[in-house]
């Protein structure tokens, strides 16, 4: 038998614990219950309806009906059949209404998609919760509160830095002396980011690290404005590994400097700087339109691109663009461009030219168009 | 009576094509399914299942059906009741077996989550695909196309800039005369994005802007080391309004010199660069720990929480970091840390203080420490 505060639990500990207990009950975990309990009760209103999607051996849940006070509905997820039983019998021995409960069996993130209305999630996965995150936020109400817990926390801190690229977009900093920190930091940025897509202000409100995982609590705010406040506080970290100095820059202060006419440049992204087309890809497209009934316009477009797709520049100039920048009074017709640029011509405009020449090399050649025109 | 490709519509169209047709059916969206037909006639293997979530008319799967000979199963799905029998009639009028046929009328990204094994994904709804790209990667096989197309064009294009870096995370640049083009280089790295968060690789394979909608077309890969690939080619660009220089950059190439001993710094993030946590709401779930049974361990992490909760730097310093950068032999104990640095201590790590003093500041302090220990 182990008491975990009022929760009295029929289970034997193993020695090792691991996910694959029948139900999963984690002794260590009693102080992220400890605090999701204590900021509950921070909540000033009653008849709260809460969700444990990844609900295990159910004590989260129980613990908050038994403890609290203040929950008018538990909403209790597991897809495993021995734990949904395990914590039937939980309510039954403590004395649990069933209107209190809500019991489901199914895919945490299908689940929490079909709910509403709900004033605390708890995302507390095993491993990391990136694949949950879009999915917790939908169902929470307005000053909802969203708890996550993340155990990969040696990929938020940088021990596998292409890990921590992919999944949640950001580099970590190992060398750091405040690595776990920079890992919260990461954590947290992502919540944001899944909030701010659907226009959700999801503010970190208390974070924290211990022992072998992060947690971060978040309370949902609605509309562009919040949310727009809150990405402001998105940023980079500047670290120095020899004199420990450290400083925050955002990405538009990140200033550069024209290396051809010394002004100020504009910095977009972060974007796609790879290929916008499979050459080998666009040829097969280009040879089966005799099979199927394209319009005209379809054949025009694909032709245009065909084209275009064997100069894959980053970018590419317009007769407009240029006429302004080098003054030039009246411009020559857009072959004439193709012809002194080494040009292809782009779907995007049709006064538009992609070039693989050097910017310098562009500008030296304007001149002659310029002296000739 | 509508003829497009080899189907024929039993719908007589409005002045103004809009969402608020009772089963929606673009005629200017013929190129866009003209195009994906010619993108899948090029997949190199039969008996597809292909899914259109939003499915409206039906009429970009009924083309597929009836113009390629390589659909096993067609997957169809709208909200709309008239829009699902709209398309049965379809189908019975075009003699299309029902064996070929899946219709569903639930939420897309609810069906996209339950469905697996799909060779072709086609999300083309109303406005921004976002809400739907993380559900509309799971389903898709390996090798698998999902088809993604953007309406909110002047958003990705840099007319409203706030809401580009809400929905998408990045920054476009109108001022570009290729101003389209970044806003589907920033469409793409939201995609690739939301795959590599799975490990899955999206690459794009064929990418075009007409009238008023992006489209891009994505190869799903699997696993870690493709994914990798991929997000080594997301970036900056970097551009000049005057000369119409540009350039890209990706984030390690942002070079920063330490403003104080003039090594190279090192760059972490994006992340958080705001507040861990709500200090109020700390001193209220303190007031709140005779009303739970909480662990010691508990008591103390929130104990250390409160205090450290007053001064909420960006990252900390340490015992050990200090000595190694500073060269203190022997330290003194933490007290004389946080005594000479005016510092809190940090729940992270024993050994860890937060303080407001300048870095200049602290290295002098530091200094001094060391001529008296």
């Amino acid at each position: 038998m182990i008491k975990e505060g009022k929760v009295v639990l029929d289970l034997e500990l193993p020695q090792v614990i691991s996910s694959r207990m029948e139900v999963f009950y984690n002794p260590h975990m009693r102080e992220n219950r400890d605090i999701s309990l204590l900021l509950l009760l921070t909540i000033p209103f009653e008849g709260l309806r809460v969700c444990d999607p990844m609900g295990a051996s159910g004590v989260r849940l129980l613990r908050m009906l038994l403890e609290t006070n203040k929950v008018e509905r538990a909403i209790y997820n597991d897809l495993n059949q021995r734990a949904v039983e395990f914590f039937r019998r939980l309510l039954e021995s403590n004395n649990i209404g069933k209107e209190k409960v809500e019991i489901y069996q199914e895919d945490a993130c299908l689940l929490m998609r079909k709910l509403r209305s709900l004033h605390y999630v708890d995302v507390d996965p095993f491993g990391s919760p990136v694949p949950y995150l879009e999915s917790s936020v939908i169902p929470l109400s307005r000053y909802g509160i969203l708890a996550v817990t993340a155990t990969d926390t040696s990929v938020l801190s940088g021990t596998y830095p292409k890990t921590c690229i992919r999944r949640y977009g950001s580099m970590p900093l190992l060398s750091a002396e405040f690595y776990h920190e920079v890992g919260i930091r990461i954590l947290i940025k992502k919540v944001v980011e899944e909030g701010a897509k659907m226009d959700y202000a999801l503010r970190p409100i208390f974070s924290y690290s211990y022992r072998h995982y992060f947690r971060v609590f978040f309370q949902k705010d609605l509309g562009p404005k919040r949310t727009d406040a809150l990405l402001q506080k998105l940023g980079y970290l500047l670290y120095c590994d020899r004199c420990l100095f450290r400083g925050s820059v955002v990405l538009e202060a990140l200033v550069h400097v024209c290396p051809h006419c010394g002004n100020r440049l504009l910095v977009a992204g972060p974007l796609w700087l790879g290929d916008l087309w499979d050459r080998e890809l666009v040829e097969n497209m280009w040879q089966m339109r005799g099979i199927v009934n394209i319009s005209e316009s379809t054949n025009k477009l694909l032709k245009r691109i065909r084209e275009e797709s064997k100069l894959q520049t980053v970018g590419f100039y317009t007769i407009s663009s240029m006429s302004e920048a080098f003054k030039i009074g009246q411009p020559p017709p857009l072959e004439r461009f193709l012809q002194v640029f080494e040009g292809v011509r782009t779907h995007f405009t049709g006064e538009g030219f992609r070039t693989s020449l050097s910017h310098e090399e562009l500008i030296r050649r304007s001149h002659e168009l310029l002296q000739r025109a």
